[in-house]
């Protein structure tokens, strides 16, 4: 017989598996057991696809009777393109359903829930309730803020250097954690740089698998004059699709020339700093993109970080010194006075990869819009 | 029955207690085992006191006879301050040794060995020996260049910045990681920043722990032009000595100054980059300082590594974002173009200490003088 725990996080690790497949849904894995039998899993694989619970409950068939359900999200209550799992659960006639994590949706946190206890259901929340959070925190943050998930990423040498004076950075990291970018953006709805990057690279920024075929994020380009080049790659590969953002007054000859090319052109206002950065992300999120992987250059990193609007950082660190006046940094931007005025931030993990590490960190709470 | 990587781990811990206290010599451990009982253990404390393997006998007594001698270096052959250990292994009739690693001075290594062959003891060499050199690798380095081992300390935000614009550190790092600076202060011989870093902070650069007396460092100031101020807190506290190292060509009245109050002033000579900082090291070895950390600024920093000559890096890494165009970087000096002329570097440990992280690294192999 094991733990509550050891159920919850073989749920967990069904949930896990579906990552960056479910978007804009949340992963969900459910484990149903009785009599210390393990007698149905399920997760949810994919949007527009039946829930977590349904699967398992397909599984168990007459055996979900009297069992005890995880699932590491609360049971959702409402019809969406599936029929409530609430109500499945219910009818299932399980005796104990142990939840990791409430609907992070402030509307309907709790129903699912009260909707089982009336049913004289027993139910526990709060099971390994920080690693389900964090194996959602997309969607959790994609509820409250109705914005996509942001996640800044960069590869430093340890001295903190991005690239050389002359721009030079093939390659900072190794080929492993090169690889591991790659899976990433095989996870994201979407990609930005700044046009910076795009006149100095031309890069393609399409995600190259060794072993598969990866899914291309949306491209996102800051470019608040439109500069974008025709001829260049992320205008004219077809893998994936582009959105240029720019500001509000630009040549309307050059949009529709993007626009004939497919490539789609969002206009935002301008403040202080440049554009709207908030602004642009709302416009994303009706977009349908859930999260953003920012990958620079150094300014665009800084415009981020001034606008408060990074929900994650990932820092590649190369065991490598570099040295020189003039090496690039990862973040830029307007000066601070003082060290008080950095963004705080508390690490999360760090992990060997290859030579290299990648050390993930979270600002602090409230640190973030 | 324990095994002999045990024994020796025993050894290890004992040796590694005595760290910074044993200056010039290396940290050695000693364990005797009878039967599977430890008969006696031993550690040198201090230059000039017994060497381990004097400790383990004295406690053991007749128990040695027929024991196995555990001693994480190679037992000396030579007459120093104490007569060679060698002999005294030999006189108490032990059965087996087993070495971590042989003395690494070149021309006395193996040679205490085969004197214990000779007589007829049975002798393994390499038992955690990795483990062996890294806890010596300052004596290690000493014996073979003849000069000190030089760590490279810095304290960067994650975004690779050491101080604002303006300069201001204060505090980039968490009072624990502090904390560990003083400790390691505590233990080396000498600790080495520019004329900039006296000229900006004027710092006393003592070590200061909470519970106990620290042991101060000297300290050694590159100061080319002999610019450091009478009234510096480096030449004015009295807890510490220290040494100003210049060019070839300074005041002779400012020299007699500084000596007059306790300074010592170091001529070397100038080559393209500045003063030659190989022959500075020689010097500073024929003061009788084994080790050196140098604790920057940006510049001195980037000064050593560009002669090749730090053998081991700690970067402190803050969780905090930084930013800014003119923020300051741990290494700067000039310009290479290409990231394959960055200095490769092996991780060797991540330690977390309160929020932050300590990155220890080591050139690869090849990499430095």
């Amino acid at each position: 017989m094991k733990t509550d725990r050891e159920y919850m996080q073989l749920a967990l690790d069904l949930a896990a598996s579906a990552k960056g497949n479910t978007n804009p849904n949340p992963v969900v894995g459910a484990v149903l057991v009785k009599d210390g039998l393990i007698v149905g899993t399920g997760l949810h694989r994919k949007a527009g696809e039946p829930h977590a619970e349904v699967h398992a409950f397909n599984m168990a068939g007459e055996h979900a009777k009297g069992a005890t359900l995880y699932v590491t999200l609360e049971p959702c209550s409402h019809f969406g393109k599936t029929p409530p799992c609430a109500n499945l659960v219910k009818e299932s006639e399980v005796s104990r359903v142990v939840v990791a994590t409430m609907d992070p949706n402030p509307s309907v946190a709790g129903r699912g829930i009260r909707l089982l206890q009336e049913a004289g259901i027993q139910v526990e929340v709060g099971v390994l309730e920080e690693e389900a959070r964090k194996l959602n925190e997309r969607f959790i943050h994609n509820m409250l803020t109705s914005r996509p998930f942001v996640i800044s990423k960069f590869a430093m040498t340890l001295d903190g250097k991005i690239a050389t004076h002359t721009g030079h950075s093939k390659w900072i990291t190794s080929e492993e954690a090169r690889l591991q970018v790659h899976e990433l953006r095989n996870e994201v709805d979407a990609i930005l740089v700044g046009i910076g990057t795009v006149l100095a690279d031309n890069p393609s920024l399409t995600t190259r698998l060794p072993h598969r075929e990866g899914k291309n994020p949306i491209r996102v380009i800051l470019d608040s004059e439109l500069k974008t080049p025709l001829d260049a790659n992320i205008v004219n590969t077809i893998d994936a699709s582009t959105i240029i953002v720019c500001g509000p007054n630009v040549e309307a000859a050059k949009v529709s020339q993007l626009q004939e090319k497919g490539v789609k052109v969002i206009s935002v206002t301008k403040n202080d700093h440049g554009l709207d950065l908030e602004e642009m992300l709302n416009e994303l999120y009706k977009n349908g993109i859930t999260d953003v992987l920012v990958e620079g250059g150094a300014e665009v990193n800084a415009s981020f970080l001034r606008a408060g609007l990074i929900n994650k950082f990932l820092a590649y660190v190369s065991p490598k010194i570099l040295g020189g006046r003039k090496s690039k940094t990862p973040f830029t931007g307007i000066e601070v006075d003082t060290i008080d005025e950095a963004l705080q931030l508390e690490i999360d993990s760090v992990e060997k990869i290859g030579p290299d590490l990648c050390i993930t960190a979270y600002p602090k709470l409230g640190k973030t819009k």
